[in-house]
């Protein structure tokens, strides 16, 4: 683990749209839902793993602690819906996560890397996004993420260490860039619905 | 939620039998690592609940917050493994949660009460066998184990309050007494695997 830590943006492939954000920021309060969604499901995503991998102690204790770090800003969001009176209401999840998991390769150790290098770029488009709407949200919600973004800013780099160390003879570096690519397609390609990793949006 | 809070035991249909105490006691590095297993699998279930029923938002911000307690005691449990030296190994669940959880009604709203029952249940029982064990395991495990049945003796009461407020006009006590009869018999029948919420110990 001597590699310098790499920033969100640099392991990204493509800068977020400036339609993107300009979408979000005019629909906060539907977007806020899906953030909420997305807070849990980085738990479950982390819990998930340590569950696959349980032999690997230091993943296991690192990916609790960062779980609980989602779970508390699950909290948050929810405590900011109630402040500015969002009202709950189901939505169906974006493309964003089960597409790119789709391209994790499906025998070990390539699928454990695959799986640490997408929960990289995943924390590094949600810190990246959370500093673009930051300055565009009303208050308290941009101040609230720009706590979002310091809080999180560490998650991808957590994520990259235990890839390298789970790495062996894997061209990690290689295949990061390979799974950047797809990402930022997907978060650059048209998409019908706005979710906090949706493409350029189509259609509200 | 007006009712008066039960105590762990005052819910369980059973005590632990003193044979179960006996092994554990004396097999307590191989306890441990189920017990770091239940730990996860105790925050992985409160998760799972909140996904299930993300409409009732007071649920889910209890639930990620015990979740968040159930995270910490998986990290703290993992570090006590590393300072007793015991070695980290695959184990197979025991039939504890899978046997309990085939009770549960398949249409809501009786599925959401008998969940939540089941959780105050389970978190009941692991308390009660948290007591039971602090006086007899060697430091500083007896000291843990302490700790952990102060930190989660009000765990079963969230899970009943949650019940309670789910149940409309559903009998949840009558249900209660059911469900801690089946949860009796799983942890006082013979079973062949020692584990945190095992039966009677047939086989090492």
């Amino acid at each position: 683990m001597s590699t310098p830590p790499e920033t969100a943006t640099t392991i990204l492939a493509a800068p977020t749209p400036a339609a993107w954000v300009d979408a979000a920021a005019g629909h906060w309060r539907s977007l806020l839902t899906d953030h909420a969604n997305c807070e849990k499901k980085a738990a479950s995503t982390a819990l998930a793993l340590i569950f696959a991998y349980p032999e690997d102690i230091a993943l296991g204790v690192a990916l609790a602690r960062l779980a609980r770090e989602e779970l508390r800003h699950f909290e948050q969001v929810v405590r900011m819906m109630q402040q500015l009176e969002v009202p709950f209401e189901r939505q169906k999840p974006g493309r964003y996560a089960s597409a790119l998991r789709r391209h994790a390769a499906s025998a070990e150790p390539r699928r454990k890397v695959d799986l640490l290098l997408m929960g990289a770029l995943i924390e590094a488009r949600s810190c990246e996004r959370f500093r673009l709407l930051a300055p565009r949200l009303p208050a308290p919600l941009g101040d609230f993420y720009a706590d979002l973004e310091r809080a999180e800013a560490r998650h991808h780099e957590l994520y990259l260490e235990h890839a390298q160390a789970s790495a062996g003879d894997i061209d990690w570096r290689g295949r990061l860039r390979q799974l950047a690519q797809v990402e930022a397609e997907l978060v650059t390609a048209p998409e019908p619905v706005l979710r906090f990793h949706s493409g350029t949006i189509s259609i509200f």
